[in-house]
């Protein structure tokens, strides 16, 4: 392998210790691999504080001004980082976004990535460095200082991987994406390949490792994505193309769950269609989340939202109704999540026979090709995650594992 | 007048408070004037903390980096300023060393500047903004950040004025240069025109207002600078070219003190030219400032250096000569120093005078074009500094106050 791409977050470059020590994985690394990139997020809680000076100034700050203002982050750990690289001898050299090439188009702390003109980090290969690039960032046509939002040190990193054609390493505090939480699951194990597919499910649903928007990107180039512990021990899990022989697969890889649920029921909403059209558009022009929408033979509509919007949904509610309605602010959502779904029938039969024998009641119920998602009482999240898990091998010491 | 360059130093921008005051002051200034730019430091003591993380990656971190780190702290000022102005309903914009075409070359952390392409700021200005401009910073040929060294704020908006052909206003937590430590003369009086020599006559023998580097770059392009209150409030002094036409202002302008002088004598040494040659070649080789150098008719070699080099010194005096010598550390250096040195004579006979007068002693005398330097007991500062400032009238209240 001529490249990789490795990248690192603000909690694996929280201090100057923690920097030296990514310093010493990234050297290994590179006795393996010609040329190596690395990106980095910024330290800790830097994007943080840089957020709070801007409030201070201004409750809606110019956001021309905060990619500027947040893009200096980075610059921060690419330098010290470069820095530990060099008192250890190994030449490396920091880029910053506009260095790198990186262009993005867009709106401000939205930007989207154009286009990688590598030509400065393939330069930089041959006279021997590594190259450490500013995550998050880039720069506009008019050379204006750009930022990725949410998830864009993830995606820089993946982009960077596209257009160098090669690898990426997600170096993270965890050992890889695990089959359910272990703070559940005692046995939960590290799913060692995964499709991007049950990835971006698996972000939607709850278990967030990697942004859905890097997986997207790793995805549409066949990329493979590697999500690692930041010490370099463990095997990791490697998120690639699902493929279709999954008899040695698992059927399902992973169960998540997603606290601080609420479930709504409108009495006989179901008669006026339209109000429930608007409903629902308001909803989605304001920004509150709705999900697992249902309807029964009452008329009733139910739907989900996160229990940080029940004051606003019941505004909402009212505001569109005068129907009765009633909501249970103590569930959560237990989804399945499996690529081997697509080809195998009877999961949502076997899920059920789990249920039944767990003696656990779910309100709803809503699928995709790739998952099942149930909503249940708060107080059987235990018994239920621990009995799906035993069921579908998700455990260490299975037959399935790898 | 249609340009002007305003300079705010780290102490104006200590935290976001102050931030939205200089906010406040530089939109009074644009009112009476169109085009502004303004050039930031880094805030407060982030300079310093930045120093810190470096110093705790490595004993030498590699300079190239220094760069990158050091610059990240004019973009987090610059940003946060132009918020302000936004939030106060003003127009502007903030740009980085490269965004503001500030080409640089020489060594890392000491760049010196080659040339300022203003298109772009002359862009920003067309539409009607304030233009915030990182001081302190560059890029050189290859792309890469680059940092000016000791001073390197003021030389930016220098630069800028001179590229601009604007004067230049730099905002400072005193208002104004005055003619004698006010701490020592409590009727100290602000200057309000003083010569670029004078200035950088006072920079070198210890009353620091402005870096000499910047002065010396006004000077060459005669471009005025102001050194103004951060407030806003008072006159100021204007640094510009001296004049022949001295009738109106005082002969001496300021009286400088430079505290914590070591005065060395080496017995006979001057029969050795060679060696005492071999010896000062040393000094400067090795960074060790040494100043006021004298002979007298025993052969003695005297000099003086700063108190924090006297272990140093010493080791040295002792490597090239076996010569014996004293050194007195309790001594001070007491400068006057004014333009109208150049054309009015007696200066040197007035200044012998208070010191008869007041019964104090100097050990060592030295002249330059524009200035004359005693060397004295620190216990008789307040004496005659006070004794001088009242002779040559640098009290508030004198009739040569404007």
């Amino acid at each position: 392998m001529t490249h990789i791409v490795m990248k690192f977050g603000g909690s694996s470059l929280a201090d100057t210790q923690k920097i030296k020590e990514v310093a010493r994985l990234i050297i290994e690394r590179k006795k393996e691999t010609k040329n190596v990139v690395v990106v980095v997020s910024a330290m800790g809680k830097t994007t943080n504080q840089l957020i709070e000076m801007a409030n201070e100034i201004s409750l809606l700050p110019n956001k021309r001004e905060m990619d500027v203002l947040l893009a200096s982050g980075e610059q921060v750990s690419i330098s010290l980082l470069s820095m530990a690289l060099h008192s250890l001898d190994q030449e490396s050299i920091s880029l910053t976004g506009w260095q790198a090439g990186i262009k993005t188009y867009g709106n401000s702390m939205k930007q989207r990535i154009k286009d990688i003109d590598t030509s400065r980090i393939s330069q930089e290969h041959q006279r021997g460095k590594i190259v450490i690039v500013a995550g998050f960032q880039g720069y506009d046509e008019d050379d204006n200082i750009s930022t990725l939002g949410r998830g864009g040190s993830d995606t820089s990193a993946v982009a960077l991987a596209v257009a160098l054609n090669c690898p990426c390493e997600i170096y993270t505090d965890v050992d890889g994406i695990y089959t359910a939480d272990p703070r559940i699951v005692k046995n939960a194990k590290v799913i060692s390949r995964i499709s991007y597919e049950e990835c971006m499910e698996m972000a939607s649903l709850g278990a967030k490792v990697i942004e859905a928007r890097a997986v997207d990107l790793g995805s549409r180039f066949g990329i493979p994505i590697k999500i690692a512990l930041n010490t370099g021990q463990g095997q990791g899990t490697i998120i690639e193309k699902g493929k279709k022989d999954m008899l040695e697969e698992n059927v399902i890889n992973n169960v998540s769950v997603l606290d601080n649920v609420v479930l709504f029921n409108v009495n006989n909403f179901g008669k006026e269609p339209r109000q429930v059209l608007k409903l629902f558009e308001y909803f989605a022009n304001n920004d509150i989340n709705i999900d697992v929408i249902s309807q029964n033979f009452n008329d009733d509509i139910s739907f989900t939202s996160k229990k940080e919007d029940l004051e606003d949904v019941k505004t909402v509610i009212s505001k569109f109704t005068d129907h009765k309605y009633q909501y249970k602010d103590d569930v959560i959502k237990v989804s399945v999540i499996g690529n081997g779904m697509r080809y195998q029938s009877g999961v949502a039969a076997k899920v059920y026979e789990v249920f039944t024998n767990e003696d656990v009641k779910f309100y709803q119920v809503s699928t995709s090709e790739i998952s099942i998602s149930y909503i249940v009482d708060q107080c059987n999240k235990e018994k239920i995650v621990t009995a799906l898990a035993k069921t579908f091998d998700l455990e260490k010491g299975d037959h399935h594992e790898y």
